[in-house]
């Protein structure tokens, strides 16, 4: 076999044998198989696709580069939820320690933000202390004793991706279904899981703008999920708003905290409550998802999750005092309130517009190469559906370098727009499962 | 600009700007476009092809990555021949003394033999002294002396397409009729030439297995050389058996002596003699083609074709009197005689099987670091048409190395059809201008 037989097949449109893929993916792990022909294979992948059966030897030969989890001593159900990203996506946070208060065990592993979408690593190292650097050892142990814990994804997990998304990255070959597809399974399905619970978002905030092709990617995530013979339930939902009102690093924990304390707002908690409670069902926890949404309300209620949340955080090497006093957290040293130039309804606040708005900030990374400011981000005073007078705030930006406040400016210009009142979209578009 | 943009552009389909082009073709040639992104765009370009404009700058720019000859000195016209390859093509060697002394000058850059096809360049180097790099001085004053000079291609002409091919060659990008194009018109233009010749090789022993296919690769070859002001004429002949009589390097030779004698096989003098007389016609010598046959019959009757081929090979090094003495060409130390199984009309002779047959003894190469035997070869002793008798010679094997025979044979098993007399395909199958 040579790379580039494969390269061929892959051009003339026919499909790789489940032989041929691993020895792709292992040899390009290895570097037998370079760089310029993982990126002509890549290409041709991108413009010929990869049917289901490519598909879910593709991605279990990416999960096989490196090691694989093995969480045999954990007797709950385990669970994990993964999100496309957004703008104001820090579902995450609130709701692994919601569903793990209520019997779920959540090996989360997540990534660092890059352009208009925040990470939730970044957002989690906002709270001080707290470190998402954790080996092996470290992370079953958590796991095992909290039920929950939040990382980073270490060098030896899923190598083949990595190294791969960098190709892609340089290669013009990220926006393919099933490139994301099994990027994204190949690192889930290494959390040795039972279930999954996939936020596939659409919208101009989103990676995928149209509902179409989101509904396409879910499917695909869902079809390796099965193969794989771990459950995979997938939400469609609305990101042409930001989620919540917190955009930016520590903005988002102060959100991610109020959630667990019953006071996030509506949109926010709903799709919070929603995912978290299909994780109960996935995990056999609950029947209905009214019966799970109760079980939510009751830890959020008591204080249970947050207090979890305060734990873990001390686990992971954090001040938990942080979920008592806020002003733990860094802030920034100037604000800037944007105020309405018209009276109406909010018809609409593009979330692409405020995602890039932080950004510009230093919320979020141009380059995967720069630094990101923790204390920078926006408050949104307004969103869709609700009135505004001329001169009322419609949001506050929040920076430490007066640079980049023009930029910022220039890219909210036209982000909200007042008139009418709209018709409000649904958040929750659909739920999709095999 | 960014190399990821135009490889998104022509991923998706869109035609890329003639800056575009410059840019990224400087650019690869720099390295700053890396290989990775070239191969990348590379397939892109296979898979969604690139349009008439698009390829001639593509040319162009690929042309002026580097030297661009001038020859503003020579006064005659500058005609050129190009063949895409066949096995027994020796067609070159005969054609440019023929041409150059009917008063047309023939800067002829050639290259080496890969896979079933041989090379002019090995062949020539099978003269004693005989050498093939030549310097820009030596190249143009012979060229002006003689009217003739056959060299390789120097390290500074077209380095892009150099570095372009081995790329294609490691990333399955070879077989894609742009490229293609563009890969032999940036070299054949670089030459500074009034006017070109292209043999397009149809058949099981060219690279164009079909006619469709040849003639759209002739067209596009015409494509780019009317746009670049080029008068380049296609003949799409026929590459279904070998040419002449003789496969492998010191045999070629032998057998290219014999037409300059006037004592070649027909197939090949009448290839010779067409090619010949269109670059005739093209450098205003003759205003018909049978007047540049009569012109050519001349040059060899008078053996003044011959004398001219004595001394380019005398001027580039080599020993003229193995235009006298053929036994001062290499030769093999065994042969094999290949004899027919049946009696009956030879049907075909297979090409392909020929030409591998002929690598395997050592004639060619597998990978381009092979060293070639020169003395190794066949010589063919039945040819399509022709009658045989059970156990005649069919072919005669000529060696250095006994450990290759058995793998020859093998590949000779099947390459003569014997029994009814055969329909004969003609051998210049079509003639195409802009």
């Amino acid at each position: 076999m040579t790379a580039v037989e494969l390269i061929e097949k892959k051009r003339d449109g026919e499909a790789l044998t489940a032989n041929e893929i691993r020895w792709l993916i292992d040899s390009f792990t290895l570097g037998t198989v370079t760089d310029y022909q993982m990126a002509a294979i890549t290409m041709a992948v991108f413009l010929n696709g990869l049917n289901a059966e490519e598909l879910a030897v593709w991605t279990d030969a990416m999960m096989h580069s490196g090691d694989v989890l093995d969480f045999d001593r954990i007797t709950k159900p385990k669970i994990d939820k993964h999100s496309t990203g957004g703008v104001g996506d820090k579902v995450s946070i609130p709701l692994v320690p919601m569903v793990a208060a209520c019997g779920v065990a959540i090996p989360m592993i997540s990534g660092r933000g890059l352009g208009h979408t925040g990470g939730t690593l970044d957002k989690l190292e906002c709270i001080p202390g707290f470190t998402t650097d954790l080996d092996a050892g470290r992370f079953t142990s958590i796991l095992e004793q909290y039920g929950l814990v939040m990382a980073g994804q270490s060098e030896t997990l899923v190598p083949a991706d990595r190294k791969l998304y960098a190709l892609r990255d340089a290669t013009g070959t990220v926006p393919s279904i099933p490139l994301i597809a099994s990027s994204i399974m190949s690192k889930k399905l290494a959390e040795d899981l039972d279930g999954l619970v996939l936020d596939v978002k659409v919208g101009n905030g989103a990676f995928m703008k149209n509902e179409t092709s989101a509904r396409q990617l879910a499917e695909t995530m869902i079809g390796i999920g099965s193969a794989h013979g771990t459950t995979t339930v997938a939400y469609l939902t609305c990101m042409n708003e930001p989620l919540g009102r917190e955009v930016g690093n520590a903005n988002e924990i102060v959100e991610s905290i109020a959630v667990l304390r019953g006071e996030g707002p509506d949109d926010l908690t709903e799709i919070t409550m929603v995912l978290a409670g299909e994780m109960l069902l996935l995990g056999g926890i609950d029947s209905s998802l009214e019966a799970a949404r109760r079980r939510l309300a009751g830890v959020i209620e008591s204080g249970a999750a947050l207090d979890l949340f305060g734990q873990v955080i001390e686990a992971q090497g954090g001040n938990r005092e942080v979920i008592n006093d806020l002003s733990l957290l860094p802030s920034a040293s100037h604000t800037f309130l944007l105020k309405a130039p018209t009276s109406g309804v909010v018809r609409s606040v593009h979330a692409l517009a405020v995602g890039r708005a932080a950004m510009r900030l230093g919320a979020g990374r141009e380059t995967k190469e720069d630094a990101i400011d923790p204390g920078a981000g926006i408050t949104l005073h307004a969103k869709t559906g609700e009135s505004v007078e001329a001169g009322a705030p419609l949001a506050t930006l929040a920076f430490n370098d007066h640079d980049r406040v023009e930029g910022a400016l220039a890219l909210l210009k036209d982000a909200w727009e007042i008139g009418e009142a709209p018709t409000i979209q649904p958040l929750i578009i659909d739920r999709i499962s095999a």
